[in-house]
């Protein structure tokens, strides 16, 4: 059950001491939310502690808020009365922080995923939404707070990131108009676009050339996918973390419906990203396997032999973008 | 001196046989302007010529109208009144199409570029514009005819390739809502976004790779370059049009303030691009070497020795990059 903007910013009103948290492998939208809403409610002269079941990447760590942000897990020093829990789909997605739901607080849950469940006693979820920030933005509005350059700053980010620069379908008019109107409080948006997106650690350009000369394509084209192992990222010095990202890049070759990376995290473990090019849900897709994310772009965590992981998922791409494939 | 756009619409509605035409080398806001103005003349029941002085880039021809541009230059058939000049700063940028403008035609010159001139009948420039489209959407609006689908496809296009998916300064809070607007005639702004930008032949990977391989520094990593001979493209059966945009990526790195790729066009002939990450002006690095441009993208062609050419094009943009260099 969904409850209005209204009642959320009541229930919001009335909180002293707040816990605000995002999910796991934490993005744009989920950490840029969270730091917005932060900051806007320690404007308001609340307490607050701003959280991530994991360590933010390093191109978010210019988000105002961004060094103050909790990711022990254990105890986060208050005794919380209130509990907001932003783009989260489902509550496994807060990780370690998804004990707090059992410690009697009240629990207010904002999301815009297509599979979001009502968990707590407050939900707003709306699929229609490109991003969080859409949602927090319309209720610092509804609350009646102003947003400053820094909110803006996080606002912003939270949009462009799920939106893919508003290049993605889920990119509505309303989508742009709030951007602009977040423009208009003085941030510079090309400024935030470039921490975004043109800072990257030169092992990311180097792990990006050895990703497209792997690059393999199925089912005529329409299926392309890559392999990193931790051998190749060994041989540049690069980690898990200067390949994020690197999957757009197999969406943009011509022809092809869904992109596929597989990246080695542990001995054995996997880590398979999902990209559509707009036909084909990867969403369902991923959660073939266990996994989860947009209708453009998912992923999912498997165990096995990288030869078998491989032919498995690109075997279920391939029969959703054939015709007579399962798919539908 | 500048004419109102009740003017610059004025002197259209009276004009009955049009041509439009747009820059060498065309892009997405020189062509979808054009395409745009061309079919809503044509909605008012005017004869219309869509011309482009060199032919249209393969992944622009998704433009309506995009089938109908003429691109030889000589004599395009109607004995014209009026002669409409779209996103061209100099009438150079004319090229083949510039002795149209001694043909005793009322001249109409639109333009958003900070170096336009004011060579024709009537001028409407304004360099606070993103794109020469934005002042389209404009002009539509004061003439008072309508903006359909399909026009709206061309101006989101020009809009949306100038300001580098809206990432560029450029980029308005006024250009956000215009974009808003165009969408919501019904387009899929997502389907274009993918035709521009997710269509690209195999070479085009290709080619990434090796450009990625071959990339140097300057000055402390501020200044990023690579080079991209004809025995390369060879070697991928690709041609200078797999080439495209490939200069972007070498912006991406960390540190870099000015990306240089160069292009071999024919033997001893050189293209030279240049990105700026936002601090410098890479306008004024090409003007010097008699290119032109915006801030954060320009070009030139140049003559010459490889090595020389590179060391010219590398040393004045260290000199840009360096705080006692001669920028300024």
């Amino acid at each position: 059950m969904n409850n209005s903007l209204k009642e959320i910013a009541a229930a919001i009103n009335n909180s002293s001491r707040v816990l605000l948290c995002g999910h796991v492998v934490p993005d744009g939208d989920c950490l840029g939310s969270v730091a917005a809403l932060g900051l806007v409610l320690e404007g308001m002269g609340k307490k607050v502690v701003m959280a991530s079941p994991d360590q933010l990447p390093e191109n978010l760590l210019f988000l105002p808020g961004a060094d103050r942000f909790y990711t022990g897990g254990n105890g986060a020093g208050l005794d919380f009365d209130t509990f907001i829990v932003l783009d989260c789909s489902v509550s496994d997605r807060l990780g370690t922080f998804k004990k707090y739901l059992d410690r009697q607080l009240v629990v207010i849950n904002i999301d815009h995923h297509i599979n979001s469940s009502d968990f707590a006693h407050y939900n707003y979820l709306d699929p229609g939404a490109a991003a969080t920030g859409e949602i927090i933005t319309d209720l610092i509005g509804v609350m009646g707070a102003r947003i400053d350059r820094e909110v803006a700053t996080c606002l912003y980010t939270a949009i462009v990131t799920d939106t893919g620069s508003f290049q993605y379908e889920n990119t509505s008019p309303e989508t742009l108009r709030k951007a602009a109107m977040l423009m208009e409080t003085g941030i510079s948006a090309s400024r935030i676009n470039v921490l975004l997106y043109e800072e990257k650690p030169l092992q990311n350009i180097k792990v990006l050339g050895a990703v497209l000369d792997r690059m393999r394509t199925s089912a005529c084209g329409k299926v392309a996918w890559s392999v990193v192992e931790k051998a190749m990222l060994d041989s540049f010095s690069a980690g898990v973390e200067h390949t994020d990202g690197l999957i757009n890049f197999l969406r943009t070759l011509k022809g092809v419906e869904v992109a596929i990376l597989i990246r080695e995290m542990d001995a054995g473990k996997f880590k398979v990203g999902f990209r559509s090019k707009g036909e084909v849900d990867v969403h369902r897709l991923a959660s073939r396997f266990g996994g989860g994310g947009h209708m453009r772009a998912s992923g999912c965590v498997l165990s096995g032999k990288l030869d078998q992981i491989t032919e498995m998922v690109v075997g279920e791409a391939v029969k959703e973008v054939s015709p007579n494939g399962s798919g539908g």
